[in-house]
């Protein structure tokens, strides 16, 4: 029989495992290295959300430098040091050279980091564009010494290269440095590493950075509050986001003796009642042995599940930015007339409780024949490359702001002079890449964006009409004011009155009678009268475009 | 010491190894199951992919049985079974329930699939939302038993879980069936399977698809051509597209005894006098023992092959669709006035030589008031999913439409009465994500779309110009026909003429000598002259808006 079916056989000689750091590197794209801009964005940000982590775990007030150096020919150093906690010696290689390695991915609790990842896939990048190996330094505690590595990563293997390994001196008392040279390009603008700097700055306001670019500036983003964002909780997961198959591994995986005792030890808002009363709806005897249940049995177990009436997931677990911080950062960034922000109630999807957040700053001197500018934040972390790839933007898209005064075209951005930002927090983001640069289109997470835009719409909306009904109004006295002299030098023929003035006086005093007195509404922007005018002409546009 | 730095300590414990198959799991929309309806589609698509990658490797004219099965409840069991070469049995439960296995990764020519990713997914995620092991069958001769599995996938180790096997009895000469069951959710149009599985056969039309839907109803799309697509053959890397770090991988790796040897051995277009100069230009001697070389010195091989001219990388290695098929898919698809298509070139990013091909339908029964269609593909499978966070989409935007007879606001899809499709062909296409939905903005890609879109754009410009040219001529002459017989009774009058018909057809005469005749336009619909006025009068309205 050896020699036939040669091509299954043939076939089969070249069918064998692809190592993960294999499969990466070549998609390196998928980890946010598709070009040099880019990449030299992508590995300032993977250590800093790292850095950032790290401190809040600890509870230290972070403060972050950032450092990158143009070597020439397209090469780049950076240099990013925190004052976080430290890593212990032993995990420091696997932390900076191993992809799909870390403590965020088993834990539910709102962290920017989630992957284990993103660091060691910058340390990869540099060493695949440089041949370099990453500078690790970190030290956890003012008695101890801290430990210096050079590192690479074998991508057949997936496992640290350690090139080096010593103790230093480090004056520092705690922290962690990480040095890596890679092919980049640093450019200014939308997509740079300043604007992400800044945009966590803005969200993050209990961090300072300090941070010097290529061009040698120095920038710094001083803390703007000594108060730390509430720190989340871990939780357990809820027993209606949980899969059938799910369900199957913990239960063969858990130490408790009876399915009721699984409920509960394993998963939120199951108390003894719960439990039982989530047995009796899945006919299933709360003493059964969670390692014997068949599929059948844990199918059973699944309905009844969804048949019970369960609490809401903690939502402590959650840490977003709140209304006032996000009008507060959007007050400092943008010159505008109008403010508004909205924060919705927490919600779930497959069981991963999460919050989204908008808000919004209209008028003043943003343009108003553009696209409004969009900004994304996904736990405190600014998104700045795919928009188009976004729920967010999907949804934003899909909002019909129209009804809110501002022009759109089917299934395109709405125009206006406004800057919008959404931002969802979560202990889980579902990310539609690696790179974590758009947020996937969950039903949950789409509604959920939609009703806060909504919101704010609404709100956008009464102002700008608002507006529009002063502007209006102003308009029409300021026609009727115009023939007021000519009405009253007729009536000073007509009927023989002496005082124009007089005459005029009253006609004005009939019109403010008639009309009631003009509208405030709060404007303390020099730009005020221009951006009322351009407006007024952009609501005529739109009108002529839907005919 | 032990009682110090506890908080690094601490989080210590909580750092280890994060499973592919368990990473996968949680993320499965980057898999393409983000919900399910795309679930369903995606597990068919996943499975037609393999099944014609494999008969053509094995030169077999395809015959693709897909029957989807409703089973209530949300659940439906897809079968797809095929008569390709079959798999050997040892490498069944690895192809089948492991991620990251296969043999495409590993080579350098066109396929569908290229991860070995996609099928394990899909039975990993039937398993995680029922519970239930997928079904395979597979025979690779008439003399050879079938082999039956039923596997699970153990998302933890990421390895395959055998429920069963044996042997049976199997009436076909070779092929392979897997059936799985999941949870999804079936709608028919524009992202469909039905759509998915159409929209693929026009592209593959030496496939047989025989498609049973949920409600039973029998589709088939038989073979419309027996000429099977030019087979690509596999290559070697381009040097031109070698990274520092990979190529020092590839010499730790290499057999070869010297430089020069193993440039020959390991690379395309490298032969005995390009590698010499390879050698000269980089200052190392054509004798170094590759093993033996430092970081500097393959710092100067990538360098010296930068200043070496090395020919193209053959393009052999991609089977292009031609203009020629992508027109006649078209015209069977579409009914249009005017059809074009544009093959480009070959070229070539990081290494891997990609062709770009575009083909326009206009006109006919296409909406004139909305979004051109686009339809995408990659390596003859059509892409249903992410239009937004494609690079092509963003080419097809940036392309100045106005300029080519078509509405367009800025940045947003031309609208116009046109369906355009582009498809990429490549050894190795970057997607954006796992589940192979949308192609990355590589720089080189989005210059070759942009480019073949242009050139599209010219021959639809003119056909539209004439067409607008045409229509004012034709409106022009509508005028002055309507007074000749008024002039003629007016001139029978003045000049005492009697016949008034004579008049008449000498001042027809002189008209169509002062005018010239009519322009023809190849035209043989008859919803002509009513797509003629609509679009005579969207040119009206984009002008108005224009302003």
């Amino acid at each position: 029989m050896a020699e036939v079916n040669t091509k299954a056989h043939e076939l089969a000689l070249k069918q064998r495992e692809i190592g993960v750091a294999e499969f990466f590197a070549r998609n390196r794209h998928l980890l946010g290295f598709d070009n040099k801009r880019k990449a030299l964005m992508t590995a300032v940000k993977e250590a800093v959300d790292n850095s950032l982590d790290a401190c809040e775990e600890a509870d230290i007030l972070p403060e972050v430098i950032v450092d990158i150096v143009d070597l020439g020919n397209e090469r780049f150093r950076v240099v990013i040091e925190d004052n976080g906690p430290g890593i212990i010696k032993k995990q420091i290689p696997n932390i900076f050279a191993r992809l799909l390695y870390g403590s965020k991915f088993f834990k539910l609790s709102q962290s920017r980091g989630q992957q284990g990842i993103g660091i060691s896939a910058a340390v990869m990048y540099g060493q695949l564009t440089t041949g370099k190996a990453a500078k690790i330094i970190s030290k956890i505690h003012p008695d101890e010494p801290a430990h210096y590595y050079e590192l690479q990563l074998d991508t057949q293997q997936n496992r640290p290269e350690i090139l080096k390994e010593e103790t230093r001196e480090w004056k520092k008392d705690h922290g962690t440095r990480v040095e890596i040279e890679l092919e980049g390009s640093y450019i200014q603008g939308s997509q740079s590493i300043d604007e992400y700097l800044k945009e966590t700055a803005i969200v993050n306001p209990h961090v300072t950075i300090i941070y010097t670019n290529p061009k040698a500036e120095q920038f710094v983003f001083a803390r703007a509050s000594e108060e730390k964002p509430k720190k989340p909780v871990e939780i357990k997961p809820h027993p209606y986001g949980v899969e059938l198959g799910v369900m199957q591994t913990m239960l063969k995986q858990t130490d408790a003796k009876t399915l009721k005792s699984f409920m509960m030890n394993s998963f939120e808002r199951v108390g003894d009642t719960t439990a039982k009363q989530i047995c009796e709806n899945s006919a299933l005897l709360p003493e059964t042995k969670p390692d014997n249940m068949s599929r059948e049995m844990v199918e059973k177990l699944v309905e009844g599940i969804k048949k019970t009436r369960i609490m809401a997931p903690p939502t402590d677990c959650i840490s977003p930015l709140g209304a006032e911080l996000l009008e507060k950062g959007l007050r400092k960034e943008i010159n505008a007339e109008f403010y508004a922000a909205v924060t919705r109630a927490p919600e779930v999807y497959r069981g991963n409780p999460f919050v989204i957040e908008v808000g919004v700053a209209y008028g003043g001197e943003q343009p108003a024949d553009q696209p409004v500018r969009l900004m994304r934040y996904a736990n405190r972390v600014p998104l700045l490359y795919q928009q188009g790839a976004c729920a967010v933007t999907k949804a934003l898209m899909a909002t019909n702001w129209k009804a809110y005064g501002m022009q759109q075209s089917r299934g395109a951005l709405p125009v206006g002079p406004a800057t919008v930002v959404v931002s969802i927090a979560s202990v889980w983001v579902p990310f539609t890449s690696e790179s974590k640069e758009a947020v996937a289109h969950y039903p949950e997470i789409l509604k959920e964006v939609t009703l806060a835009l909504q919101d704010l719409g609404r709100r956008l909306g009464s102002y700008v009409g608002k507006k529009h009904r002063i502007l209006a109004e102003g308009k029409k006295r300021d026609y009727i004011q115009r023939f007021i002299p000519h009405v009253a030098e007729a009536l000073k023929e007509l009927i023989g009155i002496k005082d124009t003035k007089k005459v005029e006086d009253i006609l004005y005093e009939i019109l403010e009678h008639t009309r009631g007195e003009l509208e405030e509404i709060g404007v303390d922007n020099p730009e005020y009268d221009e951006s009322l005018a351009k407006i007024g002409k952009d609501e005529k546009e739109e009108e002529s475009y839907d005919d």
